[in-house]
């Protein structure tokens, strides 16, 4: 079986000669530009490394790899939209450089297309596969729509917000990894692990992405370092704080949180008050059961057929970043 | 089988007896809301009536058929948006209810709930219907897209507008009975001219909605009658009027495109103008053509199984509609 660098190497190659349509250009257009921006291709490479490691080759998840980066990137141009993101990659989103309207209808003419691809796979998986994808995508919407919902909530639980971002995020990794492997030749319980994977290790990685926005290193966090605490965005650190944080700390975190002028010494306040309740340290353990738990999803894949190597090495390179 | 009436019943009850689901409320809401406004449900009826040509109860496609109306609903409330509409049916549009991010969230939710319902038909009609409504739904984002462009250009052709009209409206009357017909077990050719059959009575029917915009009963036609030639939009009587007024007629067609003050007038004129120039004979023409062709599709129906009374009956009352 081929390593991640190889597969993304065929994906790549894959995506960027085809061409998915001319006319009209307005439609078209923004799905040659937007795949244009580039970005590592985790997800559709994802879905070529669990059906490597069932057993097949590669070539044969291409296919729904590329509707998986189609439904991805239309979610992203849906996405830039409703956050009015003026830049995506450095690059103008899809609603600036066209417009809204462009933006709406490419998105929804790259979800129907994401389908036709989905759906590039043998008969006796091709409901399954089917099924997976839409679960996937229905509850990408609604983790977007709670992500919304939260930044005027003051009273989300860790639980919400768990299973926002596994919305959000994490189970368009399952559904990757769960139709690759099927592609694969994965039987039940091993497609289903190979969900499970996705599953948790994507909740992992955001758990991080939480920890790294706030204890990033500047030099290698892409991002400005606090962005979450200047925004007082409800992350899993913000959420167990507002949980557990009493007397004169409860008092203090919230007086940083009406805080509007003097950013720079909250967003150093709230840190060293992450540090004293108890959170940072929290939410390192939530990531890591997450990431055992990937790590158990995994060995059952193995107990079920795979090859689980380079799932691994995948895991671990996520695991293991510092930016 | 069952006639136009029952099979609307039939849809009807099942629709608002369906929970899409409940949260977030901000994503389900909208889906309760838009149904609930009504409509005659012509689309997934359309479903209904061609599998029960084909000999099967309409019972056994209600679920593509919800998929359908899930379908339409989706461009309704998207088409809202990218058109700035504030009322649908006398009420709200969703986005003016709620937002534009809710109402292009909401309406994503509804396209992959529309796949979801599609596919469940048997196996081995499966990636047929998918297809079929894939290819559909990808022309009628083409067709809302090139509607959008023509907007603002003179030199839109008659092949163009029809092709326009078609995607937008006429292909998903057509897959709407090909996916009604093959769950009712029609052959390739019996569901192909369903289809044909759905693709030329919408043409027909759109060109109709021209004509009775123009030349429509006031007291019967909803809207304001002469609308399309107030805003200059590129019906198949402007764009014949334009192709084929000579000298004079020309110029004067010309001028009342300009004229910004007298409406009325330019209304009356610019009815008078399309008589004159064989606009409205030519018109008329067509949509006969259309309605020949739907007929004709609709023998070959017969010729392959099918009890096309229902359908007849059907195609019969849209092309006498004088409203």
């Amino acid at each position: 079986m081929r390593d991640l660098k190889s597969l993304q190497e065929l994906f790549i190659e894959a995506i960027e000669g085809r061409n998915f349509g001319e006319n009209p250009a307005n439609l078209y257009e923004p799905f040659h530009y937007i795949l244009s921006l580039g970005g590592k291709r985790l997800r559709p490479v994802l879905t070529l490394l669990a059906c490597e490691a069932f057993g097949a080759k590669a070539e044969k998840a291409l296919e729904p790899a590329i509707g998986i980066e189609l439904f991805h990137n239309f979610s992203l141009i849906h996405d830039d939209i409703m956050d009015d993101a003026p830049l995506r990659r450095g690059r103008q989103t899809v609603h600036e450089r066209w417009d809204s309207n462009i933006g709406i209808l490419s998105g929804d003419a790259m979800l129907v297309k994401a389908y036709q691809s989905i759906g590039q796979v043998e008969d006796n998986i091709l409901r399954e596969v089917n099924d997976v994808f839409s679960k996937a995508a229905l509850e990408i919407c609604e983790g977007q729509q709670w992500d919304m919902d939260f930044e005027t909530r003051m009273d989300v639980t860790e639980d919400e917000y768990i299973r926002m971002i596994q919305y959000k995020t994490s189970v368009l990794l399952g559904a990757a990894l769960q139709i690759g492997a099927r592609v694969g030749g994965a039987d039940d319980v091993g497609a289903v692990q190979a969900y499970n994977f996705g599953l948790n290790l994507g909740t992992a990685f955001q758990i991080k992405d939480d920890l790294l926005d706030a204890f990033g290193d500047p030099l290698k966090f892409g991002k400005q370092v606090g962005g979450d605490i200047r925004s007082n965005k409800k992350t899993i650190l913000l959420i167990h704080a507002l949980q557990h944080a009493k007397g004169e700390e409860r008092d203090e975190l919230q007086m940083w949180l009406d805080e509007e002028t003097r950013i720079d010494q909250k967003v150093e306040a709230v840190k060293k008050l992450f540090n004293e309740i108890g959170s940072v340290r929290y939410a390192e353990q939530r990531m890591e059961a997450y990431y055992r738990m990937a790590l158990n999803a995994l060995e059952e894949c193995e107990a079920h057929g795979a090859n689980i190597s380079e799932m691994k090495a995948f895991a671990e390179y996520l695991y293991t970043r510092d930016h």
